[in-house]
């Protein structure tokens, strides 16, 4: 049995078929264009291979609400042609397998506690460093929705004492993703993340932010084990720093083991990378299985 | 039937019989003590009305995970002789009937999806801002409980440019709960909350403190209603003040219909102060249920 996994990202669109045991069989990447173009690629790799069910992790705004009668559109985004797009209601009208959708972070999150640093895991959070922040939640096993799905990158901080830079993100300037995602850092310094030298003190305010972000993610999710991916967090120096930074603003006020060992509580991702399409994976799986049980 | 509920505060606890139809029958209500004393109290005021099961909202922290070995176990308290007492097994020793814990708050929040002003909602949020500031979170009808359980009421927040006091709590000074609660209020103005007038610019404080607050919330968590109450609520002319600076802080990044109507979003509890020991029968009836299902 073969299952589909899709990835939907802001520039590109990677699409992969996978079997029982998680191999990977082929894998499609394609620039993001115009949905229908999207849809129709991705109807055909999928009905060429046969897959038996397809799961996608999209880009957000998403309803990912399955109750909704608009369950799996896209909705307020900036990207052209996509705003309000029925993605899955169109998918699903070209190739007709069991389908699930969610949000890129939040099949992050769920491929990590199913087959990545939080195995076994119910109660995870993932939070992705790169071109924006972004917070997958897993409560109980499944992913959080609520009233839209958690948005969690835009969280207000506070600005640190030795940082002018007013932020980039259209909606809030200084929130979280407008202070510290890598494109921030780079409007910041004028240097691409990747190019600053570990000892450059743009990573001690980097680190406070992310130290911040995580603090007040503890203390609202509660949860088991905090996993950190993207583009920002290959700098492996900042995950002592914001280890140390996190135990500061905490200052002892919850102690559970995990506080007690930071080292393996805010750890990075185990799938390498791969999180994101794993989940996807995973909610394939449990599409078919889902269509099984009915 | 007779259900037995339990609401355990810093300074009283209270207990009443309701029966099956939510009707108040007795109630008890005396100071903390010692948890021995309490546990006894407590035992002799059920085994007398002869309840069927009893649920607890219990103050903090407190073991709530019912797949721990401590489960019911109050934690790291300052209030002499609580501190690691195993309240929910004690009880049990005493009377022999099914029984469920969980923190005050999250107890509050169940009873407002119940029967109060989330009513048939599954993602709410219900925020106590009163001696201190607390979350009780429910998600897909369920407690939030992870690690530990929320203690969102701790959150960082930005000072607010007008804002020279520098917060009570003992852990974060300037936190959510240092910088908001009642008992923050009162040492900043050395006036209790209640005799300030509505048109005190301290309010405009307040409410931005209070607002800052729910904005991460509707970030992090996605709820699909917030319930206000404590002390601090109950001047009516903070709700309007909160929900225009939300909406500031939100600068319209999430378009939902939430959003777009926050007079029913942001909104006052609907059980009257009783949201607690409502709360805590709904748990009492839980655990009946779960009992006889197994």
């Amino acid at each position: 049995m073969l299952f589909g996994a899709v990835e939907t990202g802001g520039t590109k669109i990677i699409a992969a078929v996978l079997d029982e045991n998680r191999e990977l069989l082929d894998s499609i990447r394609f620039s993001t264009g115009t949905p229908d173009e999207a849809v129709q690629m991705l109807a055909d790799f999928f009905t060429e291979k046969k897959v038996c069910a397809i799961g996608i992790g999209s880009f957000g705004p998403v309803d990912i609400n399955q109750d909704s009668e608009n369950y799996g559109m896209v909705l307020d985004t900036p990207k052209k042609g996509w705003r309000n797009y029925p993605f899955l209601s169109e998918l699903k009208k070209r190739i007709e397998v069991p389908m699930l959708i969610d949000t890129d972070v939040n099949c992050a999150c769920l491929g990590e506690i199913t087959y990545g640093a939080a195995k076994n895991l119910k109660n995870v959070i993932y939070i992705t460093i790169g071109t924006g922040v972004g917070v997958g939640v897993c409560i109980e096993g499944e992913t959080l929705k609520g009233m839209l799905h958690p948005e969690a990158g835009h969280i207000l901080l506070r600005k640190h004492p030795d940082d002018e830079f007013k932020g980039i993100c259209p909606y809030h300037s200084d929130c979280f993703e407008g202070l510290a995602s890598g494109p921030a850092i780079a409007a910041r310094t004028n240097t691409p993340a990747e190019l600053i030298s570990a000892d450059s003190k743009i990573w001690d305010i980097e680190a406070d932010y992310i130290a911040q972000g995580i603090t007040n993610y503890i203390l609202t999710y509660s949860p088991c084990k905090i996993i950190l991916g993207g583009g920002v967090m290959e700098q492996p120096h900042l995950f002592p720093l914001i280890r140390s930074k996190v135990s500061s603003y905490m200052n002892g006020y919850i102690n559970t083991k995990q506080m007690n060992s930071l080292d393996d509580y805010i750890v990075p991702a185990g799938l390498l990378g791969k999180q994101g399409i794993i989940g996807a994976y995973c909610l394939a799986r449990k599409a078919f299985y889902m269509e099984e049980a009915d």
